[in-house]
């Protein structure tokens, strides 16, 4: 089911929906996911169970539209070269990602058949590695399109940890940057 | 819930496993998925629906391996060079995978907890690849590691299925067996 659009128009909206996502993170902190309601939801939120189903439909929308406003991070750091900036994102990126919620989250987006939720899970990766090759090239760099870095970074930690028996090793995802940048030297 | 091990014993067992398999795979021509139940699949197969918990513990446990069996493909066409056996290969993958019934298999293996689905997923693509690896060191040629063929190749195929706007085009495909072929040259 999508996200149904055009509700979001802020003001009591937003602060419904802040209020909504508080209460499933707070909610996530003292109980097993399997153990979440849309009328536990509700009740933590101070909300009606009929606002969530008029908003999201069911739980498993809920739940991943929750996981990607959790992923939307911060500005990524900046070290002052397009190398370490790649390492710093990616050390963090792995270090959420592999963590039992990191883990759980993605499930829910891949789960919901809110195709908006996975289109917007990886278009939040690319907006930050896009940050990072703005900001290189304005320092004069080269540095890949961010549709590289999608396949030859991003891909590979997600799939490792999907499907694979064991998250990627830091020392790998270092070997893979290496590997794309030095198709641009 | 991990898949119960030692029980795959051959034999009857063996059978009414293939039995429980074939159901699924029959039922699905049918129902919508969401349809499907345990009572359901072991009417079809002939068993009780004990036998199904017994040995899966649950419905998403059972759809994952049913998921996983459907996965294991046949031995890779030969095309007598490393190039075009995985640029055959990639694209049968590539059909399969972003196909409904495809996506809803990545997501029935990624849903269930059971770790050993997962592993099983990829150690599939990776058991086909070695085939084409080790047919084209024996007519002389040099080829990349398995475990490089997965982060250039099969992981950018399966993140942008489940993750991106669009499934990637055979195109970009071929490009990204290229750029793996090429660091080895």
């Amino acid at each position: 089911m999508a996200i149904k659009e055009g509700i979001r128009t802020g003001g009591r909206s937003a602060r419904v929906q802040q209020s909504i996502h508080t209460a499933i993170r707070d909610l996530l902190l003292e109980h097993d996911r399997s153990m979440l309601s849309v009328p536990l939801i509700a009740a933590r939120a101070g909300v009606t169970p009929s606002t969530i189903y008029r908003r999201w439909g069911d739980l498993t929308t809920l739940l991943a539209d929750a996981a990607v406003e959790r992923l939307r991070p911060d500005i990524p750091v900046n070290c002052g070269n397009l190398r370490e900036d790649l390492q710093t994102w990616t050390e963090q990126y792995l270090d959420e990602m592999s963590s039992a919620p990191g883990r759980e989250l993605m499930r829910d987006v891949v789960a919901s058949s809110a195709a908006t939720c996975s289109g917007k899970c990886s278009a939040i990766a690319r907006d930050q590695l896009q940050i990072i090759i703005e900001r290189a090239l304005a320092r004069g760099e080269t540095a890949p399109p961010a549709e590289e870095l999608m396949d030859a970074i991003v891909a590979p930690m997600v799939y490792r940890i999907l499907y694979a028996e064991a998250p990627p090793s830091l020392e790998r995802m270092h070997q893979l940057i290496d590997i794309c940048l030095a198709r641009q030297d």
